[in-house]
C-alpha cells in the first residue's frame, strides 16, 4: 500500500523548457542594441546585445544612448576598466582630456538624479507573482516587465544584478550622460541602486566582457591603450539584419512563479537541503533566442 | 550658528586601511595551496593561491586535499569548466573514463554528507559582531574565523560566496573526494550551500580563473582539450620560498564591524542613497598580502 516514489521536481532550467509560447514576450528590435567589439586573438567575432530599458525607468539616459548610437559616436571607443567581481566599463579612454575627448553629438540630454529612481503609480498597487520582502537592500523586491525592481512605500528603481548595464558617472550625479556605460560582472553591487542609473542588462555574448582580463591599475582601469579591448560598432537592433529575435520569460506568468519557486527550493536530483530562500538577484530571468521566418 | 559640515564618511576601503596591525590575522603558510597555471598567451606567469577551511568545517575533504597536493596528483590536471555566472572547476579531464583516469593515491577519506554542516557549540552562544538574521537561505549568516558562516539553530555551514572552493562531486553526495574543485565566479549561489562542501577560498589570483574564456559545452565545460588551461603544481604554502604573506581582517574585530556598517550604509563621496543594508556576501573579508623580513 506504500504509495508510488514521487517523481523528481523539475530543475528551474525545465520548467523554463515547459513554458508555452504565451509566457514568452519578444523584445523590439528597436529596444536592443548591438555591440560588436574587437575579433579576439584567435579572430573570433564578438558580439554583444544590450537590452534597454523600457519606461519608466531612466528614460533620459536611454535616450541619450540612441543619440550616441545613431551618431555612431561608440564606434571606435573602448572597454578601459574590468575590476574583478565588479564592473566591465566602457567609454572613451580619452574622455577626461580636455582638447582630446571625442566630441558628443548635439542633442544630450542632463539628467538629473531624482530620475534614479520613479514615483509609484496606481498600476502598481500589487506586486507580481515574485515578490521578496526580505531583500537585504529594498523594503520590497520584485520583478516588473521582465526587469528586477526594488520598491519603497513610494518609489521604485531597477537593481543591480549581474549583467545589468549602468551609466557611469563622476561624483557629480548629473554628471553621466550615457556615453560611459558599466556592466556587472560579479556579486550585485546593489549598493548602487538608487546612485546611478541603470539602463539596461546583456542578454547575450555576456562571457565577451565577463571574460576580459582584468586591469591592474587602480578600480581595475588598465594602464595601458593596448590592454583595451576597442568597440567597432553599436547598433540598433532594428537596424542589423543577421540579429536572431530574443524573448523573455514574462515575470508576470505562471512559469516564471515555477521557477523562481523552484530556484529557492531545489530538490532536483543534486540538491539534497533546499535553501527555502533566494534572492532577487538569483533569479536570473530567463531569455531565449528564437528563429523567426525570414530571418536567420 | 550653523554647525561646521561634517566630514565626509570614511569608505569601507579607508577603514580597512585604517584597522590596527592587531585587526589582522595571519594566515598559517601551510594552510595555502599555491596553484600554479601554466603561463597564458603573453607567457605571464598566472598563480592562484588558495586558503583551506579551518576546523570545524569540512576537514575530511580538507585532508584529502592535503593527500592529494603531498602526491603532486593535481600536478598536469587542468581547468575543465568555466560557466558564467558560476563556476571555474578544475580536475583530472579523463576521470570519468575507466582506465584512463588518473590513479588517485592511496589514503583518501570518504566523507559523509552529514559533513556539510557541522554541529554548534557552546562556544556559538553569540555570532560575532556582524550578523544577517534578514538572510535569504540561512536562520542566521554570519562570520566565523574570516569565513561567511551561515546558522540555523543546531548546525553551522560555509557559505557560497565569490571566490570560495568547493569540492567537485557526482549525483551522489559522497562522490566527492577533493580530487575536482571549483570556485564561485558569480553572484553567490547560495543554493548550493548545505549541498556539497565547501573547503577554502581563493586569496590571491583570482583573475586567472575568472577571466579564463568560457566553455561552449553544456554547464560550460570546454568540448575541446587546447581549451583547457594546465594546471602545472599545488604546492602547500609552507614549502613555496618565494610566497608572501597573507593576513585576513579578524571577523570579531571592531575594524571589520565598522567596514561591514559602511557597506551597507555607503555615504561617503560617490553615494546619495545609502542602502541601510547589505548582505553577507556583499561583505568579502578584507585580505592582504605583508611583506616578511626575510621573505621577499
Amino acid at each position: 500500500m506504500a504509495a508510488d516514489k514521487a517523481p523528481a521536481p523539475l530543475t528551474p532550467n525545465a520548467i523554463v523548457a515547459a513554458a508555452t509560447a504565451g509566457d514568452w514576450v519578444r523584445i523590439a528590435p528597436d529596444d536592443l542594441l548591438v555591440m560588436d567589439l574587437a575579433p579576439d586573438a584567435a579572430g573570433h567575432a564578438r558580439r554583444v546585445v544590450i537590452q534597454v530599458m523600457p519606461p519608466p525607468f531612466s528614460q533620459g539616459w536611454v535616450q541619450n544612448i540612441r543619440t550616441l548610437v545613431k551618431a555612431h559616436w561608440f564606434d571606435g571607443i573602448a572597454v578601459v576598466r574590468v575590476q574583478d567581481n565588479y564592473v566591465v566599463q566602457w567609454g572613451d579612454p580619452d574622455g577626461e582630456m580636455p582638447g582630446k575627448a571625442k566630441t558628443l553629438p548635439a542633442g544630450l540630454l542632463t539628467v538629473p538624479q531624482s530620475e534614479y529612481v520613479s514615483p509609484l503609480t496606481a498600476g502598481d498597487a500589487t506586486a507580481g507573482p515574485v515578490a521578496f520582502t526580505n531583500d537585504a537592500y529594498a523594503p520590497l523586491a520584485t520583478f516588473e516587465g521582465g526587469w528586477p525592481i526594488g520598491r519603497s512605500q513610494s518609489a521604485k528603481w531597477p537593481l543591480h544584478c549581474y549583467g545589468m548595464v549602468g551609466v557611469g558617472r563622476n561624483l557629480s550625479p548629473d554628471t553621466g550622460t550615457g556615453a560611459e556605460l558599466y556592466t556587472v560582472i560579479g556579486h550585485a553591487p546593489r549598493q548602487l541602486d538608487r546612485n546611478i542609473a541603470l539602463v539596461g542588462r546583456v542578454i547575450a555574448g555576456m562571457e565577451n566582457l565577463s571574460s576580459l582580463q582584468r586591469g591592474t591599475g587602480d578600480l581595475g582601469f588598465y594602464k595601458t591603450a593596448p590592454e583595451r579591448t576597442r568597440i567597432t560598432s553599436v547598433r540598433i537592433g532594428g537596424g542589423v539584419k543577421d540579429l536572431p529575435a530574443y524573448e523573455y520569460l514574462s515575470t508576470n506568468s505562471r512559469a516564471f512563479a515555477a521557477y523562481a519557486h523552484a530556484r529557492a527550493n531545489r530538490k532536483d536530483d543534486f540538491y539534497i537541503q533546499p535553501a527555502g530562500g533566494v534572492e532577487v538577484c538569483n533569479v536570473p530571468v530567463p531569455i531565449r533566442e528564437v528563429l523567426v521566418a525570414g530571418k536567420r
